[in-house]
């Protein structure tokens, strides 16, 4: 089966070697050195000073973390659909005040919206933004609104989660408190691991919080952060993928290349799937890179042309939440090799033969 | 470097060859399959009916998880050192008042002083007990301390971080509501993953308590554990894993067999250490099936011998907590051959030489 999925996604054969190695204790001098090297790279990565955590959670347990360290009573959240829905819900059974900006579904947050809300809301403490959402294919105008949130002097929470890895994030240039991802996603690597950095004025917040709880608490993160560490068991094996896959960027010549074959891989999908009569569901200049989320035709539905591309050894994944049935998305993080692209859409030009649109 | 670590310990060779599985997605059917099959065989090995959630997260991550769903106020904790303090921790950080029963490091918590506690503080709505203390070396009689509870009333929430799989936990029989452990431990699997079972007595509690959360909310896991998946991104590898060595212990007769395992490993090392001149550091009766928490020699502390066995290709775990100095740990978990055994204890003998003790 060939993997178009949006996460987990099919991880690169170096780090699926690296995976079943031998595990050894997270406090010996081994660990250490694995750890301190991968927060270097993702420090240099996200372009950044904050520091770096190592979750063993997944990039909604990041959320969480966000939440309970970074608002004590009221959040701003910005929704483009299900994960930023998700971060409201966060939000909300942790016992906080949620404000929403909601635009409808396939379209962006804009600045002026922002700004104006924020005017209104003087007293949220943070606003969260779901940079690239996986449910609708939408990347938003992170920088700008990131400029929004500082002029309000606001902290800025980032779901990173489909975006970190496959397009460029200045974590300090912008802003940025809060910013997060998972390792299977952009970077290849299996699920368990939430990675994310977290800049001094958050952990500053994180002080005063009430009940910040322990597992995701910023303040003991920070404690074991200055000893190359986890508070808890690290999860080695992510961890040792992760680093392996930055290396790898690294011998490519850097993150540049890396977004660079992001962005060819989607431009391809993108191009044929227009030439297939199929649309794409954001609005124009809000296409997500790392995924596209695609309009069904009139007489199909999303799961049909989903389950038949699986028959033919193609796994993409599935419309979600309200668009279900109106969808179907293709992935285009992780391991995915050139020729399995043409292939793929080879396959899928034969499935819309057989569905007649 | 042969382990004899307290977690992660050594993975089985088995566990770790399909830890390098190319990933797929947590909606397929294959995962699907994966995770019913797992929470199946974890049912019948702690006899219960209790349903079984497998958290992208460490053994804490379920404590904090059962403290949030099960207190609404106040918890009782029994502590027996670092890991029982951790609950009280996590509770404090949790906004819960605590309660504590805490003999002196080595003692086990006894059935009556619990007993008199419980009719002391008849508000407490959950009792948390650590199992097998890792960082003391000390087995809890927690069958006897469960009827203690139970005849209160009250919820229990039990820590078997270091005791599920090397020895029995009747889930049902005893009465725990939630019972966690993690995958690095006994069942010699790498580090992320959280296992447990949850009682509808503490799916009862989950729906009434305030700010339970998200990430380790029984409600949404409840709702996913009838999918046959989780809320979040599975730990597929650690799960596969996991499910590998259940196949494993099915295979080799069951799971008493299992223990047996465990038990002569630490009986050849309890009985060897005992020759050296050692003493093992928990009262009589209650030392661990699964590590040793052993008293230096007066002359040498511990970290000595934690280094000196390193130096000669044997890692096994320094004292813990307040017993840094005054104590090692060897511990008997994971994949560990006899004659690796053999070996260890010809090179403690090198170091007690050295050592003059």
């Amino acid at each position: 089966m060939k993997l178009f999925t949006v996460g987990p996604v099919a991880c690169y054969p170096e780090v699926l070697e690296v995976m079943k190695q031998q595990m050894y204790s997270h406090r010996s001098i081994e660990y250490k050195r694995l750890h301190r090297e991968t927060v270097e790279f993702l420090q240099s990565f996200l372009e950044t000073e904050a520091h770096i955590y190592l979750f063993s959670s997944t990039g909604t347990g990041f959320m969480e973390g966000a939440v309970r360290n970074c608002v004590n009573k009221k959040i701003l959240c910005c929704i483009n659909g299900s994960f930023g829905k998700r971060f409201a819900e966060v939000a909300v059974l942790n016992g906080k005040i949620v404000e929403t900006i909601e635009p409808p579904l396939g379209e962006p947050i804009s600045p002026d919206v922002l700004d104006e809300k924020l005017s209104k809301c003087p007293d949220v403490e943070a606003v969260s933004i779901t940079h690239n959402e996986t449910s609708t294919g939408l990347i938003n105008p992170l920088s700008k609104l990131a400029d929004v949130v500082k002029k309000h002097g606001k902290l800025l929470l980032v779901d990173a989660v489909s975006s970190m890895g496959g397009t460029d994030i200045k974590v300090d240039k912008w802003g940025i408190d809060v910013c997060f991802s998972s390792s299977q996603k952009c970077f290849g690597v299996p699920p368990g691991l939430g990675i994310g950095s977290v800049s001094k004025e958050a952990l500053k917040k994180s002080e005063t919080v009430q009940n910040p709880g322990w597992y995701f608490n910023f303040k003991i993160w920070e404690k074991y952060h200055k000893r190359n560490s986890t508070p808890m068991t690290s999860t080695i094996p992510q961890i040792a993928g992760l680093n392996q896959i930055l290396k790898t960027i690294d011998e490519l010549g850097g993150k540049e290349k890396f977004f660079e074959v992001h962005r060819k891989r989607n431009r391809i999908i993108r191009n044929e799937i227009q030439k297939q009569g199929l649309s794409i569901f954001p609005k124009k200049g809000y296409e997500s890179p790392t995924l596209s989320c695609i309009n069904t035709p009139n007489n199909v539905d999303g799961i049909t042309i989903y389950e038949k591309m699986r028959e033919k050894g193609f796994e993409l994944a599935k419309g979600y939440g309200n668009l279900k049935n109106t969808t179907f998305r293709i992935g285009n993080m992780g391991y995915i090799e050139f020729q399995d692209i043409t292939a793929m859409l080879e396959v899928l030009n034969e499935v819309r033969q057989d569905c007649g649109w």
